[in-house]
């Protein structure tokens, strides 16, 4: 396990099997020192954890989006983990792509995708500083509430 | 005609002349081994193919969403073909970006994109394997069902 | 000042800070020859600008969402400025990201993000020539009309 594994230890996540593609692609490209990875939805153990819209009304359900991105940003680690093995490897998170099922006038889109871009920098430090954009959707696949996909530069191998 | 415009030519398709851009930009850039092709739209002879917004409804939507996906990917191989002349210099396509104009309670994004994916890895065989997202969206230009880009890695020229 | 400043002073614009993103994340990423630029909201003096849908009602609505797409371009440049200085380094504008907030009806996304690429091709020439995807979003961060992001690439230092 490395150091970036046993940090995400203590946020009590651990890294499971990297979901499958719901389709006919691939979860990942690793091409010289970039590493593409798929549209990552909030699935745990097989199963989507956060569907629904957000609309601004909810109490919580800044919360519920954060936790859904978080949850996408965990699975985009999982997919980094199987693309490359040793975590460490990653040199930078590139960019977050932050796609929210929101409604017409739903304005925190910076604070769901906070869910994925701190995960991001607890998880990696500094490599984990990264480009992105938050922008609402209609509608995600299986009705998700959140989806995030990522670019990394990877360091080669000695 | 290469090995993989036979390929297509068996699933009945041509590649025609590459769509030009609605406006001020260019569909295509080549730089080093990268080839950027512009959102495309499901153009066929100049005519938009596919409008409207898939809603859950309808025996044949998903058909006809699919049909659209497919579209896309044929005019993102023309304009790839415009840009390199020979699609056997693609080394691998390394991204989709599937936008597909849906309701909020569509759900079944990831089955429309798939008729890009399915094209693409049909044309091009283990090179046509690609990242990708799928989402949502309120609205595309021209009302078109749905909208994808790409990325691909080239090889150099001998 | 460089030329393309000058260029940019002669259209009434100049550039000033580099806003500060909305959240944990960082506004450009420079990794080799790659300037990766977050999405860039309508911002200008620290204040969104541009709010709001597009619905294809109001007389003036296009003209609005262009004006908002281009403040969302010198923005882009302001941060390409904060990320390497000199804009002459800019070798290709390779890649712009466009998102509108727009009603399931709206058919102009292309004539809104010309606002962008118009101004990315004055400011830069040939060198701000670039693919794009144009895409209608539900809603879009602090409701504003647009957002883009950017891909450059730019020149190595002598």
């Amino acid at each position: 396990m490395t150091g970036i594994e046993e940090r995400l230890e203590k946020l009590g996540i651990t890294l499971g099997a990297a979901p499958a593609p719901a389709a006919n692609y691939v979860p990942f490209v690793l091409r010289g020192s970039e590493l593409f990875i798929s549209g990552q939805l909030p699935m745990s153990d097989g199963t989507l954890q956060y569907q629904g819209q957000l609309n601004g009304s909810g109490d919580d359900e800044i919360e519920r989006g954060q936790a859904a991105a978080r949850l996408c940003a965990v699975n985009i680690l999982s997919q980094a983990k199987a693309a490359i093995g040793d975590l460490g490897r990653i040199e930078q998170c590139i960019k977050l792509g932050g796609f929210v099922a929101a409604s017409t006038d739903f304005t925190d889109h910076p604070a769901i995708i906070n869910g994925a871009s701190d995960l991001m920098v607890a998880a990696l430090g500094d490599a984990g500083r990264h480009t992105r954009f938050a922008v609402g959707t209609s509608s995600l696949p299986f009705g998700a509430l959140v989806e995030v996909d990522a670019l990394f530069h990877i360091k080669p191998l000695d």
